[in-house]
């Protein structure tokens, strides 16, 4: 796929057609996102594969319950806009995608959350070269049931940087509009 | 450019030409990159373009004393590795690049280190796809002087994120070696 029709076709998607995700498609899209610039070479990134409904409703509903207590003991947390999305029982953080990808990082590493950053952009372009959608999904990330993250698989030393919903689009939205980009100085 | 070939295309560039980069162009890559995913839609990127070597040489200079300071007093300082280089007089940080954009972020947002490497990875794919090189420099972002800072026009609410060099590459050198990426589990 071209480049800048992959930057048009790279949206968040909110709505996955039931299609299930092969798993030899998945390891290809990670394989590819490991290609991505990270400090040192350090690559301080591991993978979850959740190709499971069931797990990612699981997941859904801790993360949602563990940003509900937080708002509700910090009514100005940043989350308090989402209230009433985390409040209904009906959404699922992961838009009943078929499947995700937890991005973990490496905890103790200086750049980590950036080097993984750079790790899932690759991964969402790589998954829409493919013709999947994707949409990290922060909302997804504040797990912390003891049971849960061991049979997530997360090691004790990682963090839980992006989960990433995949799965073949139902509906590529149009692109929100971008505000001109602010240049604050040229200098030449 | 297609998207497999730029993946492999996309390396950090130590050793440019000494061919300068036409404003128009960094301008478009900057408006690419700015179709990048972030965090609620809030977009907390600015840009400086510095398209002059004498600005990168100061800026080069500054950030390597503020980190040789910072290991001295602090010797295991992670950038302690990078001491022998950082001493030598006549290595740049900018790799002697004729120009460098640094991604700025507004200081605040709880996204701002992720939304920001977000689209400085949109702006090295973006510049990769017009066979210009980039390197994301680290060992640049230590900028303290305020007379430099206000030079720079980072406003004061911003916050340094990713300053990238940007060149025609005089050599495109093999993608280092990647580890297998390592899978924590597999949920299916």
């Amino acid at each position: 796929m071209n480049f800048v029709e992959l930057l048009k076709l790279r949206r968040s998607i909110r709505n996955y057609k039931d299609q299930p995700v092969q798993e030899e498609v998945i390891m290809e899209i990670i394989k590819e996102s490991t290609l991505s610039p990270n400090a040192g070479n350090e690559q301080p990134w591991e993978f979850v594969i959740v190709n499971n409904k069931k797990m990612l409703k699981r997941m859904s509903d801790e993360s949602k319950k563990n940003i509900l207590n937080r708002i509700n003991a910090n009514p100005k947390d940043y989350a308090g806009r989402y209230r009433g999305m985390l409040e209904n029982d009906s959404y699922n953080v992961y838009y009943d995608a078929p499947c995700a990808v937890i991005v973990l990082g490496r905890s103790g590493l200086k750049n980590l959350f950036v080097d993984c950053a750079l790790a899932a952009s690759y991964f969402m372009m790589a998954a829409t070269s493919r013709g999947l959608g994707t949409c990290w999904v922060n909302l997804g990330a504040e797990i912390r049931d003891p049971e849960l993250i061991k049979e997530l698989g997360v090691p004790e030393n990682s963090k839980i940087v992006a989960p990433i919903a995949l799965g073949y689009p139902a509906k590529i939205p149009a692109a929100p509009n971008r505000k001109e980009p602010k240049i604050a100085r040229i200098i030449t």
